[in-house]
């Protein structure tokens, strides 16, 4: 060892088709960062052990292309998207990664191969933390992180503090529900995945076509946030009234959370926010805000949108890197 | 000032009709209690001064009736139903008691009178507290209190932290929101007041005899717990239909407050669950279980009847004393 300790810490998101490792210094600035498929080509059926050697490649390149050498690197946070054991380091499982389907020491295996400590998180939990520290909510310590994809899941900061939950399961917050007659969890109505669920039903009956050219037009027919943002910019009134019904959601969902918890500031990302911008936010912010049982300074809580994009859960990793390990 | 600390502590419960002072010794035992109408029959429209001091009053009777005197008491912890700033001992509003309808200083005013630190909180934060200390989640350090009443409040204790909220507004859960359709309040649906009002509409239409006979019987139309247990007890159709959607209702909410934040241990409490018990809990136990999204570890999730009846609120305002003030 020489005199000078490492300074530089990795973030790594691991996400269901690629990942990403980011080197960030001291400053939360990026010095080099790498990506990969999080399967091999070769073996689509991979086992998490095979995932954890392709992310510790992953470091070890970012690391690389930052200047760098795994003796500036103090600690590393990655991200899984499945439930975390963070005392343990332990995944449960990743549900979009068929091998994954049962549990798997992530932490002290990629802690192995890379020689320095590493920790494991959630990774809609990371990218509140990222948020929190670097971006949207950047300063506060009362944060609660709405993603909005295919579902919707919640990462949760009160009064400073993570919240993993008693069982790791804290921030499914798709999954609250929502009953009238019929039960339904909550991202059945507001999520991406519900929108193009209901316009691939609107185009399948032919009520609309615009959307079925827009389809036509990209050669693909997967209902994206970008056909979404298309779509509404076409001026097509099936698919308005559809992101209409989600942003009833959405407002109801955050209402319901302020009246229960009462944060300082949420934060709204994922793909859908991200494509659709303010536009799409500012119907949400509006119910949301009617809503509130408690009218006493509602102007005082940011409903604010992600701003650190891409690099909101590698950037969060690095923050629980530097707060667990120092560096 | 002689060598011996004082070791007990005062807990009050101000409701909207009553307040309770309860002397609780270093064991969690109450040693001395008092009780009188919040409000003087001379003036119905008292002012909140009049209040404090009528608490104050309460304090000193229950210390004398524990053969006490001020000297022997190291501090004070008072509810309020109500929001309330707890860093300053500021209680917001308090909707059931007509002059407070805006914000006092409770805690200094108290303080002021009766010569110890006074600490306040809102009243179903406390009623948690107590329960997790020395009740139904005693021990337990991931506590969420649901308490059903005329509304539905949570108190809501996490990783051994009280959360109270930016605006010190969290726990209104029965104000979490429900839509399909119509936009309502879960209390709208599952407290007592929505069965209360269901079966005086169905009383109204001539459906339901044995409920009128009943409210008949007792000379008193108020359709309270005691009423709806009766109705039952009698195998009233309407009303077993009415409570049975209440009971979905709050199993749904459980359920999704366990899904956004994965609690050890959810204490039911409120005039319905102590009046019909164990008989009203487990339906609302298995709709619950049955809807958690996460379900490893599902039986490792208490869902219990509070224990400490109406003394739950002032025990819970002794530990906060404990814990603010020593002693």
């Amino acid at each position: 060892m020489t005199s000078s300790e490492p300074t530089f810490v990795v973030g790594i998101d691991l996400g269901g088709t690629k990942m990403l490792a980011a080197v960030v210094d001291s400053h939360g600035q990026i010095s080099g960062r790498s990506k990969r498929k999080s399967l091999p080509k070769s073996d689509r059926q991979a086992a998490p052990d095979i995932v954890a050697e392709r992310m510790a490649r992953t470091v070890r390149d970012a690391v690389d292309k930052a200047g760098l050498t795994m003796a500036d690197i103090a600690g590393i946070g990655a991200s899984a998207p499945g439930p975390v054991n963070v005392d343990m380091g332990r995944v449960y499982r990743v549900v979009n990664l068929p091998k994954w389907d049962t549990y798997f020491d992530l932490g002290p295996v990629l802690s192995e191969y890379l020689g320095v400590p590493v920790y494991v998180d959630n990774d809609v939990t990371l990218g509140t933390l990222g948020e929190a520290t670097y971006g949207a909510a950047k300063g506060l310590d009362d944060v609660i992180g709405i993603f909005v994809g295919t579902g919707i899941g919640a990462g949760i900061i009160l009064d400073g503090k993570l919240r993993h939950g008693f069982r790791w399961g804290a921030g499914e917050i798709g999954h609250m529900l929502n009953y009238h007659g019929t039960i339904k969890d909550i991202e059945h109505f507001a999520s991406r995945g519900a929108i193009s669920r209901k316009m691939r039903e609107a185009v399948a009956k032919g009520k609309s076509s615009i959307v079925a050219d827009i389809l036509t037009t990209r050669g693909d027919d997967r209902i994206t946030s970008g056909v979404i943002r298309d779509a509404l910019a076409a001026g097509d009134t099936v698919t308005q009234s559809i992101v209409a019904d989600a942003q009833q959601g959405l407002g109801l969902l955050i209402a319901s959370v302020v009246n229960l918890l009462d944060p300082q500031c949420i934060v709204m990302g994922g793909g859908l926010v991200e494509s659709l911008g303010d536009r799409f936010l500012e119907p949400v912010r509006d119910i949301a805000f009617e809503h509130f049982f408690l009218k006493d300074d509602a102007d005082k809580i940011m409903i604010v949108p992600a701003a650190l994009g891409d690099d909101a859960v590698a950037l969060g990793g690095a923050v629980l890197a530097r707060q667990r390990g120092g560096g």
